[in-house]
């Protein structure tokens, strides 16, 4: 893997204290320096090794994230937004030291407005506790990353997850965003309005940007309403290829399908051994409808016949709740499956995201690469957007065996980028993806990035170290 | 209304002479001085004096505008980008002068992926266009503002339209751009995967950014598959708050309509007379929907109880083409209708946006507002969305008129801003809503839009006098 050039160095010891024994004055037990807070805030669930911060601090508002900032900026200290740790690429490590601003206790819904479908949260508040709190409304928050993430964090690494095919991703359903800026300046984007056309989509500009401009503090998002009537189904395939194929006219036809994720037979073999489930061993599609009651009905004997007409079936879908669950156990499962393949190892996960018509190739030389290499690694899609993940099981211990792991997934971004693909769909680029950007996107735009990185952050303290060397 | 201060002052005359002799030996017949051609690139459709730009140059490539724009900057002559001019905020307009970049015959269907639902388009190629090349494919581009306009100054200017409640802005349906900035350089943005979450948006920064910080050149969109089936209808309302309503019932109830239309009393009358119909000069709600025959035969029905729950009906509607039609004229024809209630005068049309739940009060208090101020302005709305639209009859001769007109408009957009909405929901910024964006996005948002601006364009050179002030 490229790797790039360190953009900057740790503060002087001087300054660092300067701005730790300030923050410790100011925010007393929210402020530690304990080594046991500094090293779970620098978990990278990858093989990147943990870079804990200098120390830790835990804002209760938008006010006092400002304050952070400040005192961090007047000493040249780097600032590491932190939500739950469950970003997958490196995004929380310290590799310049620092502070891990941690949001796990701005847990305040702000807002909800249910006759106009949007809520203000702070950017603590985890999507699961977010959609507790709606119960009552009718209404949901419906993406879906797998992880209970923090929705800041889900703004900030652009998150999406099994139903974007059909609900989009955090792009187009964060309305606006507080966060706050490196020079300790407090900035509001976006707003209630559904549309707007009025200047430069600075919302946009931070969702995905991974703190490197900014620290979210507050979100307003787009709701969804509860579905009237859900259905879910299960459909094995003779190969990935026609898995994908069935996908693909299952977008072309236009059927509104809410979730459409694939399991390769790798998987399948992991989470029949996982959770005591005797599914056949092939490539299998989960999908999931979200409509009327009538119109459930008619969406899942349409797709029943596309996944016949590609090979697949049969298919077997159910629309009452604990039916759903029982099809689908294989899917909520397959994360701890994939980990239980091959204890003591990491589960690294990584994802790629190419133009659906190129996903049938783009999975099957990725399942013969992963044969080739040795390499143990289930695949798990959301197909519908041609993004997929692979499961890695890494022994951490053996250096051959994790440069084996980095070399693949050089060839998987390699690959992806090929068919006009993207380096990551979801998870973002952290530190371990910073240097395929250039490969993706072009020297011009890179520079692009850099430009805009140095106009807000002309010291670099704002995450350094991740997307983009300033 | 607050004005902005000038940004620039025109390129010295021996500079500018420069350039346009560079432009006129190396673009030959497609670059002109003409003062016709000049002028018609300046037509601005609201109350602000044309300001022609000082040639037009008609690039037929990306590498073209490359070209153009280095050698504009060379001599520090500002760029103005041209798609058809149907832009309605002034964005056309060359306050300082310099060279109108027309897209004209840049008319060229790059690349149409059916299989991956997406196409790629030079940025000169309009929407009917577009669609027309699409006609055997079974897909669609559905963004649809009204005119003719071309991708390119969509993109540019965030467009959106009627059927944007279902299928969203041009924000959504862009999945990447190729651009020039202000050095020459090319950038490309974004991709045809359908998710990224590598690096910093840029496809969305240039998206609504009207050319102030690159000229767009191509653009790859988000194709739909063309509807199994449509339905259309009409249905009057008591009034603007009781259509409001069964709007927001709508919405909530999850019900997928494809457009949404309000048309005030006002704008049925001038409709009647216009289309010879004879509608209740009621406001009147104007409904789409689509998708399979046995679901758009679900639809209807249950907008029809909904719009009866909020005091509406008879609901009236169709499936086929023709009585759909029929249905939809005046909805078609209200653009025309509008300007016909007052011969001799410019139709101004000027948008906002806000949260649905504000709407029929934001409505209510504009619609007290034009009778008071004794203007002449119908009413048509995306009621989906919150997004509406005062189609007012300005005599430009009439220098107090103008002023009335200037002052509403202020009072327009200071309402929306108060119910937390938006300056303008699709039209853009351009020169009318320059000085609006500080109230709407607080001062360090605008601070941090001027430094975006300086770090891409540090000469301002890319469109000068529109969004922000450098």
């Amino acid at each position: 893997m490229p790797t790039a050039a360190p953009s900057r160095s740790r503060p002087l010891g001087t300054a660092l204290d300067s701005a730790l024994a300030a923050l410790a004055e100011r925010f007393g037990r929210r402020f530690t320096t304990s080594a046991a807070v500094r090293e779970q805030h620098a978990h990278t669930l990858t093989w990147i090794a943990p870079q804990p911060p200098d120390a830790v601090v835990f804002p209760h508002s938008t006010e006092e994230v400002a304050e952070i900032v400040r005192i961090c900026a007047r000493w040249g200290v780097p600032v590491i937004p932190y939500g739950v740790g469950s970003s997958l690429e490196g995004h929380v490590n310290a590799p310049f030291g620092g502070v891990s601003l941690s949001t796990e206790e701005m847990t305040d819904v702000v807002e909800v407005h249910a006759e106009d479908l949007d809520v203000t949260v702070q950017a603590g508040v985890t999507r699961k506790r977010l959609n507790e709190h709606l119960r009552d409304t009718g209404l949901f928050f419906p993406i879906d990353p797998g992880a209970d993430a923090s929705i800041g964090g889900m703004a900030a690494t652009r998150a999406s997850g099994t139903n974007a095919v059909r609900y989009g991703t955090m792009k187009e359903n964060v309305l606006g965003l507080t966060a706050v800026l490196a020079s300790g300046e407090i900035v509001r984007t976006g707003g209630r309005a559904r549309k707007s056309a009025s200047g430069y989509d600075l919302t946009r500009l931070l969702v995905g940007s991974e703190g490197t401009l900014g620290v979210i503090t507050e979100v307003t998002l787009r709701l969804h309403g509860l579905p009237e009537a859900v259905a879910a189904g299960v459909c094995p395939f003779p190969s990935v290829a026609s898995a994908c194929d069935a996908t693909i006219a299952t977008i072309q036809s236009g059927l509104p399908v809410a979730r459409i994720e694939l399991i390769d037979e790798v998987q399948i073999r992991a989470c029949n051994a996982y959770s005591k489930l005797s599914l056949a061993e092939v490539p299998t599609l989960f999908v999931e409808f979200h409509g009327s009651d009538a119109s459930v009905r008619e969406q899942s004997p349409r797709f029943a016949e596309i996944a016949a007409e590609n090979g697949g079936g049969p298919f077997e879908w159910a629309t009452k709740a604990e039916d759903r669950s029982r099809l689908w156990q294989a899917r909520h499962d397959s994360f701890w499956a994939a980990g239980a393949m091959r204890p003591g190892t990491r589960l690294v996960v990584t994802d790629v995201c190419v133009p659906i018509s190129a996903l049938a190739r783009c999975l099957g030389e990725t399942q013969a690469d992963i044969a080739a290499s040795g390499l143990i690694s289930p695949i798990v899609g959301h197909v519908g957007d041609g993004n997929f993940h692979c499961q890695l099981l890494i022994d951490l211990g053996d250096a051959s065996e994790v440069e084996r792991c980095k070399a693949f997934v050089a060839r998987l971004v390699e690959r992806a980028l090929a068919f006009g693909g993207a380096c990551s769909g979801e998870h973002g680029v952290g530190q371990a993806k910073m240097g395929y950007l250039e490969a993706e996107h072009g020297a011009v735009a890179l520079e692009t990035m850099r430009a805009i990185k140095r106009a807000l952050d002309p010291d670099n303290i704002m995450n350094p170290g991740k997307i983009v060397v300033p």
